[in-house]
């Protein structure tokens, strides 16, 4: 069985990390992918668990060296997410699990269509996404309307995602997402596809 | 929630009805597509249950009023899926389950594909395929040949389908039918998802 990969994206407030928490038990062993990033850590983030933080020259050699398998630039900092971990995680079996945003899923999807499952996770509305920013108090002002402001605009791709999580209430979005993620381990590729075929008469 | 279809094709001899027995109890209420046939009841074969049996005309008149989601022509008999059931299942918001060939499939796809998932349940060989066949002894050598026939036409299908099912151990394949089952059932289609963007906003 060769590995998978299942890209969620969403709103930042949508509650993707309680979801993957609560359904972990469920979806058995996975490899959540972390992303490169050339931002300042904020107080608590830790290098080779929230982000692999690197310099702007570390980037742009990675980039030139086609070490990057989707990269973007956010306000003036890129961030990326490299591709050898993720190939080998893929060799070894696993399920690779991706917390990026929807031009990520769109790059990610070009590249490896034939591993990807995808889900967009969202609050039920506008509102309560913004209620939710506001209640956990973590960001500045500035910071929560940017992000609002995104999930505006993020909200229109929904139909290019396979699945559509709508987190109202945990259990049952963790619930969806323990499904999704374990039909996601049964897509198989082309190539394994073809492989069934040529042996299939034998 | 509205309803979803699920497609299941391979060949005759697959362990579908197998699978699907097996399966019931961890995937809630479902409707199991009964197809429409001009072809002799064999025995044990009961209208309503197996197929719905009717005439050459009946199915003619069928045709020509638009009642049939799908329908093809197997050996001179007419073999079809009435529209309406479906509709009413899906209205209800009932996961559909169709027992057809990969011919139905496309055909099936084409017309509700908003609707569908799919997967191609297989025996891991051909060579096995055949044994299962004349281990069950209920068909002709005749009827078995062209089954076989059949499944090594219909196994270069297999890419056309979002996932392929191994019938190698029935508690495994029947696990694995589970969990496509309940990934169905979260499929949105795109009017959900155009509710979903234009309600999100308020």
């Amino acid at each position: 069985m060769q590995g998978a990969i299942l890209v969620l994206s969403g709103p930042s407030g949508a509650g993707k990390s309680t979801i993957i928490n609560h359904a972990a038990p469920q979806i058995g062993e996975y490899y959540f992918s972390i992303s490169t990033t050339t931002r300042q850590p904020r107080d608590g983030e830790q290098d080779g668990v929230d982000y692999y933080f690197v310099t702007h020259e570390q980037f742009e050699e990675g980039i030139k060296a086609g070490d990057f398998l989707e990269y973007a630039t956010v306000h003036g900092n890129y961030y990326g997410t490299s591709l050898k971990p993720v190939n080998t995680a893929l060799e070894e079996g696993k399920l690779v699990i991706f917390d990026i945003d929807v031009q990520g899923h769109r790059l990610v999807r070009a590249k490896m269509g034939d591993y990807v499952t995808s889900a967009f996770i969202t609050p039920p509305t506008l509102a309560e996404l913004e209620k939710r920013l506001y209640a956990r108090a973590t960001d500045d002002k500035s910071i929560i309307e940017r992000r609002v402001k995104n999930a505006e605009e993020e909200i229109h791709a929904v139909n290019e995602f396979d699945f559509v999580i709508i987190n109202d209430e945990i259990p049952k979005a963790a619930a969806e997402f323990a499904t999704i993620a374990n039909a996601a381990r049964l897509k198989q590729s082309s190539e394994e596809l073809e492989n069934l075929v040529n042996t299939w008469h034998n």
